[in-house]
C-alpha cells in the first residue's frame, strides 16, 4: 500500500506531542509485538514497565510509586478521578470533581464515563487556578480536586501545595495534571509534585516531553490503595487482577518509555528544558515587539492574542497551529520546534500583516 | 539500553494476539510518530483510519459504519456499554447489562468505570448464551444485551439473532463482541454480524486475527446516534469533538490495521482461517485419541481438560498457555502457531504423562 510520506513535524507548533527519540523508536520496533497487558507472557516488556514507572517516580518525588505506563494523559486522568470515585464510594453517593476551568478536557470525559460531576471553577487573571473559587466549590462530596502542572492553554503551573491542602481538608483527594509539564518542571523551582506537597496522584506523559512513542501516558499514585481500587479480577490471564483501563497494551509504547527515559534523564532532559525556555523567551519577545499582546511564558509555551484573519492566513500556509478558547495562537516549544522554524513562523506573520 | 532478544512467538499457545503482519509492522513504524486523536494535523493517517474502519464495515456486513480503531477490545466493549447507557440516560436511572457468564472480563470492567450493574447469566452444556436465561435476567433498566461471537475461553459463538429479539424487546441494545472471532468468521456460515440480525453495536480487532500491531481495535456502530452519544466537546484541537475513550492515539496502530486489512482482506484471512481451522480439528484429534476430554471446537480453538499437575509441568517447560476458569487448557491457533509447535507440544504432554 504506497501513500505519501507522512508529514514532517516542522510546520507543528501546537501539538504537546514531538518526533520521539531515536532510542525510544527503535525500542518500540524491537517490542511491537508485546502486551504488557499480559505480563506472566511478556514478562521482558513487564520489567522494562517496572523500570520506566520507577524512573517516573524518580522524576516526581516519589520514592515508592504505585503506577503504570497508561496509553495517555486523557487514560491517567480518567483513572485518577475513578480510583477517587471508587476509594469514596461507601461515603458518597454523588460524587463531584473540582477541577479549574483550564484542566484539559479529558476531565469533561472522565465526568461523562464515570458518572460523575465536573464542576469547573474560573482561573485568575494570570490564568492559574483559583485557591478561593476551588475552596468555594469543594463540598462533602467532593472526591477529588485537580491541579495542573504545565496547563494545555498557556503553561501554567497552579499552586499545587494551596490545592492539596483545599483538598484534604475537605476529605478529597489531590491531583496534579502534569502530562505536559512533568518533564519540564524537576528543572525548575515550582512546587509542583510528590515531592512538593501531599499529593495524592499524578499525570506525567512519556509521550510528550518525554519523546517518547505514542501511545505512552504514565499514572503514579502515592498510596497502593490508590492503583488497588481500580483492579479489576482477570479469570483467564496468568495474572490475577488488572488495574488498567484497556486490556491489551502496547509494548512498543512502554518500551519506548524506559528506553527514552533511560537516554535522556536527567541531563538530556535539562538540556532540552533549557532549550525550549530560551526558545519560548525569545519567540514571546519577537512576538511583543511586532506589537501583539502576550502572555508571559512560565513553561515553554507561548500564547498570544492574533486576529482571526492573520490566524486564517498562517493556517493557509500550512502551518498546524491552534487557538487557545479564548482565541490565543499557542506555540508549544516541543523538542522538534527550531530556531529556524519559528523565524520562518514570523516571517510569514510579517508577511500577511 | 540492552535487553535479551524479546522472547518469539513459538510457545505462546493461548494468547488471542500474533505476530503482526510484515506489512503491518511496516506501516507501523512509518506512522509511529502520528497522531490519529489530532485528525485535522494528522491528515494521512485519519484517513487510513477511515479506510480500516470502511474494511471492518464490510468485514461485519455494514454498509455505512460508524466507528473507529480503538486501543482495544476493552475499550470497544467499554465504549458499546457507554454508548447504551448514554443513549438511555433520559429514560433509566439504574441501568444493568446483561451478558452470558462467557463474556470477557472487559465487561466486568466497563460495569465498574461507567457505574452500571452488570448481570452475568450462566450459558447452556455447549458454553453458549442460554437465551431463555438471558430474557429472565433483562428488565425495563436493560440498556445492553450482550452476545460474543467468539468466546474467550470456548471460542464459541452465541445465538445472535435471537439475543437481538430479546434485546429490542426490552428497549435494549444488541452489541456483538467479535473482538477474536470478527475476523474468522466472515469464512464460516454462523450468524454473527450486522448482515445477520439488527445488532447495533459490534466489536472486532485487528490486533488479534487481523495481524495489525498493537494498539488496533475497532468499534462498530449501525446508527450515528451511537457515536454521537459518547462525542466530548473538544475546545483546543482543530476538530469540535471527541468520541474515543483515549485522546492521543497510537497512529502505528490504526496505519498498521489499514496495512493488514488491505493486503489480507479477504483471501489471505480466508486462508488463515482454513488453516487454523484445519489445525484446530487435528490438535482435538491428537488430544482425544490421548484420552483428554475435550470441548469440539466450534471456532480455531481447542480447550481440553488438564489435570493441574500436567498444566504445571507445561509451563515449567516454557509452553506460555493459561486455563479456563473451570482448569481447561486453552489452545488457540492464530497465525503464528504452527503444527510444528503443536506436535512438540503433544511430545511434551506425551513426556510429562
Amino acid at each position: 500500500m504506497q501513500r505519501s510520506v507522512p508529514q514532517t513535524f516542522d510546520r507543528v507548533l501546537s501539538s504537546m506531542c514531538t518526533d520521539p527519540h531515536p532510542a525510544a523508536r527503535a525500542a518500540a520496533e524491537r517490542f511491537l509485538a508485546t502486551n504488557p497487558g499480559d505480563p506472566a507472557t511478556y514478562r521482558d516488556v513487564a520489567e522494562l514497565e517496572a523500570d520506566a514507572v520507577a524512573t517516573l517516580g524518580e522524576m516526581t518525588g516519589l520514592a515508592d510509586p504505585h503506577g503504570y505506563v497508561t496509553s495517555g494523559g486523557t487514560e491517567a486522568n480518567v483513572q485518577a478521578v475513578r480510583a477517587a470515585r471508587n476509594r469514596r464510594r461507601g461515603d458518597v453517593s454523588d460524587p463531584n470533581v473540582v477541577a479549574p476551568e483550564s484542566a484539559h478536557f479529558s476531565f469533561n470525559k472522565a465526568a461523562d464515563v464515570l458518572d460523575v460531576e465536573l464542576r469547573l471553577v474560573p482561573t485568575d487573571d494570570d490564568h492559574r487556578a483559583d485557591v478561593g473559587a476551588v475552596r468555594a466549590a469543594v463540598d462533602d462530596d467532593t472526591v477529588l480536586v485537580v491541579g495542573v502542572a504545565g496547563t494545555t492553554e498557556f503553561g501554567r503551573v497552579d499552586p499545587i501545595p494551596e490545592l492539596a491542602a483545599v483538598a484534604h481538608d475537605a476529605g478529597a483527594f489531590l491531583h496534579v495534571d502534569a502530562a505536559w509539564g512533568g518533564f519540564l518542571l524537576p528543572f525548575t523551582d515550582r512546587a509542583w509534585s510528590f515531592a512538593h506537597a501531599p499529593v495524592d496522584s499524578l499525570t506525567v506523559d512519556p509521550h510528550k516531553c518525554g519523546q517518547a512513542c505514542i501511545p505512552a501516558g504514565g499514572l503514579l499514585f502515592r498510596d497502593r490503595s490508590g492503583l488497588d481500587s481500580l483492579a479489576v479480577e482477570t479469570p483467564y490471564l496468568e495474572s490475577t487482577s488488572q488495574a488498567t483501563l484497556t486490556g491489551t497494551r502496547s509494548g512498543a509504547g512502554v518500551a519506548s518509555a524506559a528506553a527514552a527515559m533511560d537516554e535522556l534523564w536527567p541531563d538530556g532532559y535539562r538540556r532540552e528544558y533549557e532549550r525550549a525556555a530560551d526558545l519560548a523567551s525569545w519567540f514571546a519577545g519577537e512576538l511583543r515587539s511586532r506589537g501583539f499582546d502576550v502572555v508571559d511564558p512560565e513553561l515553554p509555551l507561548v500564547a498570544a492574542d492574533v486576529s482571526d484573519s492573520l490566524f486564517a492566513a498562517l493556517r493557509d500556509r500550512e502551518w498546524r497551529v491552534s487557538r487557545t478558547d479564548a482565541g490565543h495562537l499557542r506555540v508549544v516549544c516541543m523538542p522538534h520546534v527550531t530556531r529556524e522554524a519559528l523565524s520562518s513562523f514570523l516571517a510569514d506573520v510579517d508577511a500577511v500583516r
